[in-house]
């Protein structure tokens, strides 16, 4: 399997995770997005949205966004598993990581932010705001559910861990206050201590800046 | 089952055209948007999110995030079908109906709009700009995958329509022009043309004005 992933995207920093929680091989091409490389038409082949990460499979099939592929990792690698096997216990791992996925992420990418600065002209500070706000109505919210023994839901990690790590280390280098949410930060240091999440992160990736 | 909505949010039409098309019978529980009832105590009690829809089962366990109801459905009604069989194209209609659950959907959310309007003072004019944007960057996507052969992913209804249907509903209210997007418009008759779709419409709503 091939990766288009870039160092700092939380969504293909999402399937690097599972990847390498599931114990799958796969194979790591750098989209530089400063260089706007998911925009030019080589990548664009690969995934019309524009958009990382992509996952190209051995038969040369690709599967875009992460909770699509997430899902279908899951289905095709079940073991070990990412979803509890209660139906309605499903239905809360998947709940809080659309919390995430829907309500904080998208709202916070660096497409809607280039869009604040550039045409609507929002300037720095407003633009940091705007990022604290909709992860403090997301966190508020995830902080009164986490159980963090030790991990979001539990015992067993799970998909909510998944989408959770990625977005507090967005929210770390936006400077949100983390003390608001010590369960939280108790699950992202947590999963951090699992290889599968070290290795992972954005600065241990072959892209990231040296 | 008892559903939590308001006639007009995209994310509880999702869940009604579900409960419809998989015959499902419930009873509707209307949260008004407009007169904040959704932030309210009982409300909060139910979702702590404050968000809509959530889906009340009959032993009083609830369920939230429209996408974890949907695959919720699915697991427990799981006929007729709202996913493929095959799990690469299962992954295909998820990964499409991300495209507008994760990036359209969420950044053109009543609150994101009020946040533009009222701590950034955005005006009329930008704010519509701002939502046209962002559907036309999803359904130019999406218009060129589409089948429309009647429906998105060809002669069986599946969640990417289920997605789709309030997305164009909300187009054409913010006077998004149908005509760059033939194909799209084209399964939104053909969808409209079901009962579980026009009986889940807003206007059809018990909470609709009259």
């Amino acid at each position: 399997m091939e990766l288009f992933t870039y160092h700092r995207s939380s969504a293909a920093y999402r399937v690097r995770i599972a990847l390498n929680y599931k114990g799958i091989k796969y194979s790591t091409v750098p989209v530089n997005l400063l260089k706007v490389e998911h925009r030019g038409d080589d990548y664009l082949r690969i995934n019309p949205q524009g958009l990382v990460p992509a996952l190209r499979l051995d038969d040369r099939r690709v599967l875009t966004q992460s909770g699509a592929i997430l899902e279908w990792l899951e289905e095709n690698y079940p073991s070990p598993a990412l979803l509890p096997q209660d139906s309605y216990d499903r239905s809360m791992v998947r709940g809080w990581a659309n919390i995430i996925a829907c309500d904080i992420h998208p709202i916070d990418n660096l497409r809607v932010l280039n869009y604040l600065t550039g045409e609507l002209g929002v300037n720095d500070e407003q633009k940091q705001t705007w990022y604290r706000h909709w992860i403090k109505l997301g966190f508020d919210v995830l902080e009164a559910q986490v159980k963090a023994a030790p991990y979001c839901f539990g015992k067993q990690v799970s998909m909510a861990d998944i989408y959770l790590i990625p977005q507090v280390y967005n929210a770390l280098r936006f400077k949100v206050e983390m003390n608001h949410y010590p369960k939280i930060h108790a699950v992202y240091k947590n999963c951090n201590a699992l290889d599968a999440f070290s290795q992972a992160a954005p600065e241990n990736q072959p892209d990231a800046p040296t």
